[in-house]
């Protein structure tokens, strides 16, 4: 096990989270060749830092590549990557899948994680199904429908007073004193997890441009690390063009990117409807901006009328999803794409869990007498 | 195009929905062979009735079989196919796009769906995917929940106040009039649809039982065909034991069959929290009476207690439900399964989708400060 830091360079031999710098270290890039495999896991088995505990997996994976009517009106080829279809309704699970694994081979008995929804299910779930305690550390902003969601599982929830950015390295402190395994956002076993997503890509096509909507920056490091693995590999010949996508209300990275920064710096006041990405100071920010500028990658944001509109459009798809899964496709129109480009855009979690923010269901009442008046009268 | 009614044998040569005598129609059996291929469209294109339109799939199907933990106190070897992973997280997708296939290919401007619930939500993405107009006629109990989750889609959603087993009929002859295409519980296609359930099973294993949240009666009607026909077409040797699982507050299948009555009865004031599964008037209850009856299943009823128990002990496993989901695991106890039988639940709809009603989620407070001595008390 070679863990690296990808901002000073230095390595662990031993599963640490995070460099002395206080940078995200990372596993040194897997090379490998694929097999046949009903699963990801099993396709792709060279490019795992641990064995994927498959008789504890839960279906994770395996995803969805939908063709997308909206790419029509653009003149690209747009395609849809569901992960909403995950067993607890978003991308997380695939992340957790790998580091729980990785957990109850270590002997620990408990595991842990710091966020408010998606990531917070997710844990909760596989804690359970590996027969391991969860701690959940969650803001004090976490609503009733988020914490019923999380605790159906069965985890210990707490609802942590302070600042939330503090929280993700204390929780990390705490773990290494107390013997618990905290799966945060970008722990180096969840960004090998969305490796997944890129060859699961790669399989049915070659895409020109890849957008992912970024928070904390694991998702993107793991899509990016996952497309370099199958280049390294020799499997694919050219990387996609990644995008980073981020809510205006809450772009920490592309602020440092379009203003030349070193490094990211706070968001003050985040405000975004775009929950699931308001990370006012991603952990892995600073290594998502050496990936943007090594590769030459884009940083885009987008309003929260266009994730609106976004979102409004992926039902027309047929496609319910999180105002965050639709910033994807709210980027669309601000990025100059060659006509034809093939172009990918990652769902990354269930409209189901914001439906409490969504609009009122609009039903027109009517008595059964009526039905054919009624029918007729909206036709 | 073949079509006849399994109750008084009277056959059809056009896409019928319901005999002359008033009970459901359905596709003579098919015979085939499996091909190679990604979905299960394609590798049992032989054995549906409309040629499924792929490039307008949403990925419905090919849902994980996973092995669970509450199998182990039983002795038996027990298998959860995983429905809740479907596009709008249902089995109903299955049905929906193959009778919106047909819809499609028959020239049908608007469709509509007579549900509360999870069918309404599949039809309403799946006819804007489609490029169809959607009618949704839904009761007036239909919680403000519900309906936000319908309406994403943007379909025409209409309250109909009135005795909602009469409107069932109602919209079929409504829709026959106005040229609407009524895809309800138990319309032709979308119980060929749901074959594709049985054959995924039959990939993987040789079940000795599975069982089936029933309502209406189209899931369980789907499943038989799907294991009568692989039965037909030599691919598998046995047909499995099918279990009805009915919720003691809404039983009519199972009361008419364990009382030898030759038809189903309206169950009177239907009370259970498996709302999902509470037609108190199953238009294919009596195809579903009689195929009991034929193969000497199953039926069986739980209480909502077992039903709630059943949730928790899913939710160790990694599974959140939807009430309704959950009674072939609450059935289990009062089946008396041989040991090492090999049994697979159907787990149909996500938790997500009756939240509402979920218990609160507890949460301790904790202020960022004491974290140390919140997570150890709780350890």
């Amino acid at each position: 096990m070679k863990l690296r830091c990808p901002i000073c360079g230095r390595t662990y031999d031993e599963p640490a989270q995070r460099c002395s710098c206080g940078e995200p270290v990372e596993f040194d890039l897997f090379k490998g060749e694929p097999y046949l495999g009903k699963t990801v896991w099993e396709r792709f088995w060279d490019f795992w830092p641990v064995e994927p505990l498959l008789e504890l997996s839960l279906g994770e994976g395996d995803t969805p590549l939908i063709k997308s009517k909206i790419g029509r009106e653009l003149g690209i080829r747009l395609y849809l990557k569901n992960e909403t279809v995950n067993p607890t309704w978003s991308f997380k699970d695939r992340g957790t899948f790998l580091a729980m694994s990785y957990a109850l081979k270590a002997g620990y008995k408990t595991v842990g994680t710091v966020s408010t929804g998606n990531m917070a299910a997710s844990v909760s779930a596989y804690a359970s199904r590996f027969g391991l305690n969860a701690k959940i550390l969650v803001s004090e902003s976490a609503s009733e429908e988020k914490l019923k969601a999380i605790s159906a599982y069965g985890a210990d929830v707490i609802r942590v007073l302070g600042d939330y950015g503090r929280l993700y390295f204390e929780s990390l402190r705490l773990g290494e004193k107390l013997g618990i395994y905290f799966i945060n956002s970008d722990n180096p076993f969840r960004i090998e997890g969305y490796k997944g997503i890129a060859f699961e890509m790669a399989e049915e096509l070659s895409p020109d441009y890849v957008l992912i909507p970024s928070s904390s920056g694991g998702l993107f490091r793991g899509i990016a690390k996952g497309f370099i693995e199958l280049r390294e590999s020799r499997l694919i010949e050219e990387l996609p063009t990644l995008v980073t996508v981020q809510a205006e209300g809450c772009s920490p990275i592309c602020k440092a990117f379009e203003e030349g920064k070193p490094r990211i710096e706070r968001f003050e006041k985040p405000d975004t409807i775009a929950k699931a990405i308001t990370n006012p100071y991603p952990p892995s920010g600073n290594a998502v901006l050496k990936l943007l500028r090594d590769f030459n990658w884009l940083c885009v944001t987008v309003s929260d009328g266009e994730i609106v509109e976004a979102q409004r459009k992926l039902a027309e798809d047929g496609l319910f999803v999180q105002p965050a899964s639709a910033t994807g496709i709210a980027a669309l129109g601000k990025l100059n794409l060659p006509e034809s480009s093939k172009v990918v855009s990652i769902l990354t979690g269930s409209g189901l869990k914001t439906l409490r923010n969504s609009q009122s269901g609009s039903a027109a009442e009517c008595p059964l007498e009526k039905l054919e008046n009624c029918v007729r009268g909206q036709n």
